[in-house]
């Protein structure tokens, strides 16, 4: 008798029935293939290597193979992109936008951060290579902010914020003095300023515009949660001071409009990089429909890129097969976690995804749409 | 010439003026003291011993030190709880609930996920042992959700939904057909349906009713992105298709009033279970004072339990140091992370800090409040 | 149809027989119960609590539980520690020599940095707090070595090496100018020279002189690689200056001893802190009675606490059911991995162990030996 | 007055001379430049884009940086490759053996692991592709042994082991019935073995059939722990059996020998594959130096890729920062960590290198040796 975790297991090795058979008629028949890296030229082909290598390589593989069937999928599958972290400042908003353009993502859910320093380069503004080897005290004084390794321009920073304000000011008055809106709406918003107010040459890389230029619709779920937040309260504050209304974020409206993405998709299929609110919100969208009684509803496909971990118990770090038990993903689905660093792992998915695909076959999907 | 990271360092070693002279007089002066555990009966005994010890457990004497250091000062520092993940299935909620009544904590910061499993035990519903090692689709099929290493029973989730979703419809009922809240106000709203209907003898160690009962505020920036969030969303539509509106949770207003609560703290402690947007929406507090022109106002005490690292980027594992830059913490403050799962963290400093303070003084900060 | 990892996971959920069966009538059985940490006064006590709560914390407390079955067992299971890392200049030293004294460990395989840092504060000599945010280069030209966050002074560091390359000379000279032994012959011979030169007052708390004192047998494998291995280098040239022959250290030798161990043991436990060659070393034992032909014969309990992951395929980071399948560990057995700082878990673990068995039945064990 | 880690910081932020004044004019020059995956074809092109992103992506560039310098260097530093895990079993053979080939490394440090798995393959049997999401049960029953993901045929590693057995035998006939070696010189005599038995069209990939060819060093100092040792011990047992002498390894003796190598290399470069004994033992040569009074020696060069990390004491994740204060590494030198797995970061740098050097220029390296 014994116990691995909580349970009792009996003396007797576990029968298990199918899975294992199938699995003992293949233990020994895929052989492990040493890369070899002066015959491969391209990125994809390194991807494909990686596919016979062993731990996060050929789970890296495996994020390429299954976001290619997600896109090759005849049922159109929608994809869910979830973006934490801190991407952008970190020179990831080319790779976004790449998504967006070619039709690889049909929604993203991601960080008031990403949004922000998003705006920031749209207006010409920009991030700068630093180290976390420095005098933050120092930093502060010369109103340098600093993200790990990467620094920001405090000063533009206030720039982007009053266009926030004033956006928000503007959303208002057009709408009678009254404005209630979905964090998706007001990123909307945002896309139509960096249209109209960001710098030529700068915003076509903008993964906010892009979205807005390609109705990908966008979601900030914990909107007050960043910059573009804080620039809300204070739009929030000089309303109530001159006794106006403040526009108001509604989440629960974010709520209702993902849920109809969700529910009217035939299939789904899910990229998670970074964990947060944008992996839970997006698992939730099926968990949604389970409250609402449907059954079998998780989604398909996903890759989540990660250097969380299951074991502290947080949604950040949960795998896929735990969702599972939630009704959050399908048992017969087809998914991977990848753990790697998201500015090594995404890059190099999106290229050989890219390369495998031609091109071509990634721009027609969906084209009718 | 080297480079350590982007920079430049030139070839002598580098002057660091008062800092390393004062370093230097105390290199070699505090001596490790091995533990004595023979020696050593109290669970402040050990934390104690912590202090002369290395590693992360130096720094969970610490977070020990930094925390009684915040409930002495004088100047009654606001001490405001980023609670992440999912600590309350976990078996914390006393720890939680403890601080509350012990006022040991002001403002908790959460995630829907702890406010959630909270209401499900206050109503008289149980977590459950589990692991990980568990075949997901079998618990879908007995609607046994995992977390981790726990589980949760699918129907009394239901229960408490209809619950949520009862009071929603009744709180736009009492105000005449339309209300717009803070998470704040809703949570506390939450904490009197404890009240009202939670079951006797489980709802006293609910940390939501404590908070009621105390009157400590709990925000939820991202309530939507939860079990509550999807109660409220099946009120939504409800709402929707009975013509009625909607209660609308406006995140912004949540920035307003824990604003209001930071702007008139005259210092300010935080504690960080985990990361996420409690800890960033607890960081930005004092990042917005300065987007008003405030100065040096950053927080004065902190520690963070985290299990994440600063090299990845993102905020949930950033430093205290990387938060002087932009105001968020002070550069003479007092910080300290310790990298641990916080199930076996907090209850340790919890326990020490009020074995030190023999409960009575705790208990006495701020009773005037 | 679908893929988890590499195999086919057919349509069906899996049938697993006898083990699933049995897991069914428990699912929901055993409840989580909330840490009252009011009502906890010992650390015992809270370390029983850990066993209803989650993550971590219920890691933990199986570590107290396997490690008390360990104990109890009327089989008297030889038990192995494998110590890797830094653990002695942490301060952990006394926590190992407890172990020593109180009979709950048979067998130590370590790292020589663990032994030379002993040897170091046998002699009078002591490591220091410090800090990581240091200019490294000024401790250079101080001379003091940084261990992460604690100090090392260097000069005192010789006068050790000094007394290692004597005693290396001495060893010869009484073997008639040649000898080969095992490392644990020399860490004996290590433990004899503490006796006769170490400082009243200090040696006893030495975990080398307890070894030594107690006769439990210390094999550091790879002692080559430490500043133990280092001085014996120095040894080996002056020998072959002067014409003499080096001491050797037979790995080989170690092998053998280690082995004749494990095969003269009914019932073997483990305990792992850290990994590194400790663990492995450990883990073979059963490996090498498996090539010699024998079944069965992994370990019947283990547990280890480590900050590693298994997804990275090193062994240091590597599970027990891992180790089943190499017949390092038997199936049947009771392990748990607890992913923590040993400098927190492990002072936990023993004294709860130590308060539990109150000492005495510790003590009692195996007093015939 | 405030404390960061251990010390006091005084109240005016530090003055920290040279170091900050030349960070100072750099603050804000160095602009973050979004990687455009459409624009790059090349797996350099990738890698040369990652130095201007942010987090572990740049980190990984600096790795190409620095080897790139570390081979380009007129003084021809002497290039230390420090190899952990199971990498050859996880299909990064060909890699090592490129390395090899092209000059890129001078010595190798491994483990006894990697050395195995290498002899495995070059007999002509394969590691093959498995799941961590087994019965490990099962797995022991069928002889097959699991690393992570990866599986190995238990019965042809037997046969791997007979090889070893009297390879040992043969060495001690030679050597008139008694040998003492270097785990260096035995793993020369493993080359041997592969190049007269190993299979034809395999052997050829064989990172220690290439070594043994380039005449490339081959440490494992702790040979003890791994399946040659194991099968070393086989041979002990076996010679005490008969009365013969057994071979020995003699730990010391590779100390004394890359000592010599360290000693008459005017500059060293370093690569560390994990961490563990090859780090320490390759950190460790120029620490050695110093106990023999040389000043500066450290190394050169460096970089490591690592999952490790330095908060936790241990030297696998210590810095190259904190190796300085050893005098291990060079204050002046130029060092960088990359968080990542290997088996994405270790090709993707050797290839950007190989693109880099036009394969000729590394090629011409050191011929003359």
């Amino acid at each position: 008798m014994s116990t691995w975790g909580e349970y009792v297991v009996e003396a007797d090795p576990p029968l298990e029935g199918r899975e294992v058979t199938s699995m003992s008629r293949e233990f020994l028949k895929k052989r492990i293939v040493p890369i070899d890296i002066e015959e491969i030229d391209t990125i994809s082909g390194i991807l494909s290597a990686f596919n016979n290598t062993s731990f996060q390589s050929r789970n890296l593989a495996r994020c390429v193979e299954i976001f290619t069937k997600m896109l090759e999928d005849p049922d159109e599958p929608t994809i869910f992109l979830g973006l934490a972290g801190a991407m952008v400042p970190a020179g990831m908003k080319k790779v976004i936008s790449t998504l967006v353009e070619r039709k690889m993502v049909d929604v993203i859910v991601t960080t008031g951060a990403n949004a922000y320093h998003d705006l920031v380069e749209s207006f010409g503004h920009y991030h700068y290579k630093g180290s976390p080897e420095v005098n933050d005290a120092e930093l502060y004084q010369r109103r340098i902010d600093r993200i790990y390794d990467t620094f920001g321009d405090e000063e533009k920073f206030r720039l982007v914020d009053e266009k926030i304000v004033m956006l928000a000011d503007r959303i208002r008055a057009e709408n009678s003095g009254e404005a209630v809106m979905s964090s998706r709406e007001f990123l909307d918003q945002l896309g139509g300023l960096i249209e109209r107010e960001g710098r030529e040459g700068e915003k076509e890389s903008s993964f906010l515009w892009n979205c807005w230029q390609h109705k990908v619709p966008v979601f900030v779920p914990a909107l007050c949660d960043s910059s573009i937040g804080l620039a809300l309260t204070r739009h929030y504050i000089n309303s109530i001071k001159k006794g106006l209304k403040p526009l108001v974020i509604d989440q629960i409206r974010d709520n209702h409009e993902i849920f109809e993405i969700k529910k009217s998709s035939k299939k789904t299929g899910v990229i998670f990089i970074g964990g947060g609110v944008p992996k839970n919100y997006i698992q939730q969208t099926s968990y949604l429909e389970e409250t609402f009684g449907a059954r079998n509803r998780g989604h398909d496909y996903g890759f989540q890129i990660t250097t969380d971990r299951p074991e502290w118990g947080g949604l950040s770090g949960c795998t896929f097969k735990e969702g599972v038990s939630w009704g959050k993903d399908k048992h017969l689905g087809e998914f991977v976690t990848c753990y790697c660093d998201a500015t090594i792992a995404l890059p190099l998915i999106v290229k050989a995804v890219l390369e495998r695909l031609g091109n071509a076959p990634a721009m027609k999907r969906r084209t009718e749409r």
